[in-house]
């Protein structure tokens, strides 16, 4: 199995990239190849530093760049050779099972759309991130960022998607749906987030708890948290704050220490084609390598393929 | 100045509720005066407890209570005798100046509308609520709850609202108002938060500085932050799970304490003909107090006449 990293993505690379990849090689050693995509120029010397404990990386050649400023349709349609474009079309052929980049965000939605495309059925593709729990665990959290504005339908999509994440990517039996929403009472909310609630409400495919609040963030309710991407993303970027102020007071706490984006790995685009994986531009080989090792599982528990199949049904 | 407490709101009044009027009793000595509205076989006898300490309390009768799970607007319009009814009719004819409750929110709120009523021109009356900042000071965010859904001239007037507040409540010159987004570029977010980004633009009232996101909730960049009752409400209630969370992991620290409820006071409503506080329902006998202390700042500034003549202009 073959898990591609884009090596020009993110503000560190390609040094962290190549780095967090020679971290997850000898992680995933005998079980999967990491698959650096790149210019030859700037990461092949990176590769030899790293000697033998590079030895298992495989670097495919992409002469272009999509910068993290540069504007994400335009620059995915006509930089046809960077990493990301490339990185697409080896995740469309199979010729790798995951793609992970830490580059520019817009491009690697873009290029999902454009690429490896949406699943049929599935209205519209949704990034997630990963909430952790106070008594341990981690829930998953769509949308966070693709879709600011969402029809109850897509809200229930989300629904369905992260459930299939959970149980198929995190391994829980039945997980636990909730709807982030304003109180308790299914008549709370905004016109959509009360419409969502009646579909999840009678949605046989999921496991449904109703609403949950700002405060069960970290509880044990629910496994799987819906919400539009305006929301989810003012939410996550909230929650980085507060691990920086943590940080900056000194307070280390391993629950608190699972709001840092580099132990949680990358942001799973789910509904479309292929396992492709977001990370933070600020990405350490820390991160870099529990991204791979994320692509590893998602490749593994085939949850792209999974999605297709329910959704066909 | 008469500053009126509903003695029965509150999920441990009336002990808690009076309790905390004594405390702000005896620092608002010979500026104002505060006045309960409660059952009087209820709240005599803890009155008479506190002794010589209660001497400057006066308590007005109001046979009837509003509990916490009743329908608001049902409850507000069948309870006229109500503390709650009776608190908004003594500020509705300026007998007091200001009037706090723990007690139902919802309820409050429908006796902002019924009773005091939105000011002539204010779209939606707003809750507020303040987040600390990490380098010091206070930053006003609304609405946290009152309008899930908002019009993009809501958002606008979201923004007027709060910097009065700040001007005149919390004594920041030229306050700045941020819009909260999923990103900095004007061209991002919602529709709505898309179309309030141009009106606040060219609004000459505000000193709008853009877009700002979850990642700046407690950094410099705003003063006022605007955002729907949905989000805002999401995010509140996400502090005070962390918050939770690090007293549960018996980290205090300063910044963190302003998470607190307790030291927050409670929750102004803006737009409407009076000053009316909403608290938190397990408000203990210091958010008692610091709720009637920010009442005596609103009816010191004239908060609710300022927001008055602005829109009126």
């Amino acid at each position: 199995m073959k898990i591609a990293l884009d090596a020009m993505g993110g503000d560190f690379a390609p040094q962290a990239a190549v780095d967090g990849a020679v971290l997850a090689a000898q992680q995933l050693a005998g079980k999967a190849q990491i698959v650096l995509i790149g210019q030859e120029e700037a990461v092949r010397p990176l590769l030899t530093a790293h000697g033998a404990a590079a030895e298992g990386l495989t670097l495919v050649p992409a002469s272009q760049i999509i910068e993290m400023g540069e504007h994400p349709a335009k620059a995915y349609q006509h930089k046809q050779d960077s990493s990301i474009a490339v990185g697409y079309r080896m995740l469309a052929t199979r010729e790798v099972e995951a793609f992970c980049s830490a580059g520019n965000t817009g491009a690697m939605l873009v290029g999902a759309m454009f690429s490896v495309k949406a699943v049929p059925g599935v209205l519209r593709p949704a990034i997630a991130n990963f909430v952790p729990k106070l008594h341990g665990g981690t829930c998953i959290m769509l949308d966070v960022g693709a879709n600011a504005d969402c029809k109850p339908e897509m809200l229930e999509q989300f629904g369905e998607l992260g459930s299939l994440y959970a149980q198929y990517v995190l391994g829980i039996e039945r997980p636990k749906v909730g709807l982030m929403n304003l109180g308790e009472e299914e008549g709370k909310g905004t016109a959509a987030t009360q419409a969502a609630h009646q579909l999840l409400k009678v949605n046989p495919h999921i496991n449904f708890i109703g609403n949950i609040e700002g405060r069960d963030l970290f509880n044990e309710k629910a496994d799987v948290i819906i919400c539009d991407g305006f929301t989810g993303n003012v939410l996550l970027k909230m929650a980085e704050s507060v691990y920086d102020a943590l940080v900056d007071k000194n307070f280390r706490d391993p629950f608190f220490e699972q709001f840092n984006y580099e132990s949680v790995g990358g942001s799973p685009i789910l509904g479309v084609n292929g396992n492709a994986i977001i990370g933070h531009g600020v990405s350490t080989p820390k991160a870099i390598c529990n991204m791979l090792l994320q692509g590893y599982q998602m490749a593994t528990a085939g949850i792209a393929d999974q999605i297709k199949a329910t959704f066909k049904s």
